[in-house]
């Protein structure tokens, strides 16, 4: 086995740990992880997990990284060491069914095996996540990152972003359709900058007008501010597409009024059941709908999109071991847009190093072990 | 007033009774009543609105029906007496919105106006249904009956039908679709039926295989057998639209996992809350939509479309006397597949003759008072 070091659920909050990974199969990387973002999920499996013991246990959460290429196995046929990689949500998946076969491994019919509290299909065990320095995946689901990205502020893209991608692709988002995006977290800042740059008509609904600012900066054209009734009702039926990035529970039929005739209200922002008013689906034939992260085809297609319009998330830097304040903070909801964690910091753990396999190669880019490996990145 | 004989809700059950219809304005046609549906939303509006005062009162139920026209008022353009004409669950709507300006009445910002139940635009009265010898409405709802077609079997075109059609539409069925529908009640064997005819690739999905000659005989290719998981399992994301016309709630989870990447489950039998869990709509992309009648346009392609193809409703005619027994009978589900009403029998009430107003007219096709308009019919 190989040895790193990352950030571990014990409890409520995450300790720095030593942590194994698996020696490399013959399709396997070996991947130094620069930039983590801390998502929803996240947060939900160290807090939910520690309060019930429902989460996946080990937890080292991540699921959303950029990082370097350390070490490749003898099968690997798309990569270098050296080589910029960024890795999403999913790590495996059966490969054959028939969602797998149209490039849509996220709805595996055996189910993806997850980047972390997923089992792995070869050897059963429990994978753990991107806050560590080192992760080890079959190159399938490693994805090239564009020079263009900046490897921090890329990072959310591989969840966040994927996420809000596959259904405005999905739902036909370009010019000629209206557009509006509830939330402005991780996932809804990246919807509307990704629906701007599709050539939808975008606008955002928030509880709280002093997002108007953001909202523009963003490149909506408007905010619908969702507190005030006549201005709710003045939206009443003007969106093609309303992505609900909301991660609490809430009353769906404010929403699906303000989808037009044969629009959708696409649901991403928390998983568990939601009951709709038939009447509020009924009237203006409406449909509400979901997605959440995405296939090799639609992620690979996404990153080339953001790299083509300049596209990342607006992120705050933290050093990896400012983890449990990142939590604390998205709790309450205080972040623009997205937390990244620099992993970096876990070079000074004195714990094992993590070099590359081979310092000689000329290709390779670093890492530079005494700091962040893109110092513009914050 | 006008003065005609229909059935009237007194409780449970409906009895005949004398009712006022208005004097023709303007706008207005009077209405010969032949054939009137019988849907479940009127044995609901019975039985419920007498169990716990929910239901609209008076109640005379009745809103797909067809009939002769027997008047016309000063300003009407598109009819003349003895024009045989449709009229469907909407009487009137405010004609100014932006759902009426294209042609979607039912969606009226305002709420249209229902053919029973609901309140009349000028003077308030309560609206009285097609279980009635006379009608009277504006013409610009009512629809040219197309000569083709059977006016008692194509009485239902006008509810169930409509209900079936715009979504099958909306949702793009034909050629290279895949439909399946669940339940084959009057919404359902009238689904089946347009969606062959629109050429899509068609199922049946119910609960008891012996409804597999039912199936086959309304065109469709398969029956999938709801009980059995095997079959269901082999069914799984096959259909881009599954058509849901049960009447009782039910769990939708098992119908969303019929549907194809980025389908839709289009459910239509009956109002009130629906819960669905996220995941089954984020596992491939599904939509959950709804519809329900339909507006002037809609309905119109319909009728011309069932004319084109020689569809109508799979019915039951029953004089209009055995109603109370047409309603046990829908609500034990022991129809084939709609029953029709004939309100000829109205004519040997004894209360006041119902003639036309110019018998004289050689455009005139009847009534023949001593029996069914149209023997062939049942």
């Amino acid at each position: 086995m190989r040895t790193t070091v990352g950030w571990q659920a014990t409890g409520p909050t995450l300790r720095r740990a030593p942590l194994e990974r698996r020696d490399l199969r013959p399709d396997d990387l070996a991947v130094r992880v620069d930039y983590c973002g801390v998502c929803h999920t996240d947060l939900h499996a160290v807090r939910a997990g520690a309060a019930d013991g429902s989460g996946p246990r080990p937890l080292v959460p991540g699921h959303e990284f950029t990082g370097v290429v350390t070490e490749t196995g003898t099968a690997v046929t798309r990569f270098r060491p050296g080589d910029p990689v960024a890795v999403g949500n999913i790590v495996d998946s059966c490969g054959t069914c028939a969602m797998c076969r149209i490039g849509q491994e996220n709805f595996c019919h055996s189910f993806p095996t997850l980047t972390y509290g997923g089992t792995d299909r070869r050897d059963g065990s429990t994978t753990l996540g991107g806050y560590s320095r080192e992760y080890v995946l079959g190159e399938r689901f490693a994805y090239a990152l564009p020079a263009a990205l900046d490897p921090a502020a890329a990072a959310p893209l591989l969840c966040a972003g994927i996420t809000v991608w596959e259904p405005l692709r999905a739902l036909g988002a370009g010019p000629g359709t209206r557009v509006a995006v509830a939330g402005l977290g991780g996932l809804g800042h990246l919807a509307v900058k990704l629906a701007v740059a599709l050539g939808a008509d975008t606008s955002v609904i928030s509880r709280s007008p002093d997002k108007a600012e953001d909202a523009r900066r963003l490149g909506a054209r408007e905010l619908v501010v969702s507190t005030d009734p006549e201005r709710l009702a003045a939206a009443r039926e003007r969106f093609d597409i309303v992505v609900d990035t909301v991660s609490a529970p809430h009353d769906l039929g404010a929403y699906l009024r303000l989808v037009a005739l044969d629009g959708t209200l696409s649901h991403l922002g928390h998983l568990g059941p939601v009951t709709v008013e038939t009447l509020d689906l009924l009237i203006g034939r409406k449909k509400l709908s979901s997605a959440g992260s995405g296939g090799r085809k639609g992620t690979a297609e996404m990153l080339a999109f953001c790299a083509e319009h300049g596209i990342t998330a607006d992120i705050e830097l933290l050093p990896s071991a400012r983890v449990n304040e990142a939590l604390d903070r998205l709790d309450r909801g205080d972040v623009r847009h997205r937390f990244v964690l620099d992993l970096s910091d876990l070079d000074h753990s004195g714990l094992p190093d993590l070099g590359l396999s081979d310092p000689s190669d000329p290709d390779l880019r670093g890492p530079d072990r005494s700091g962040p490996q893109d110092p513009a990145a914050g």
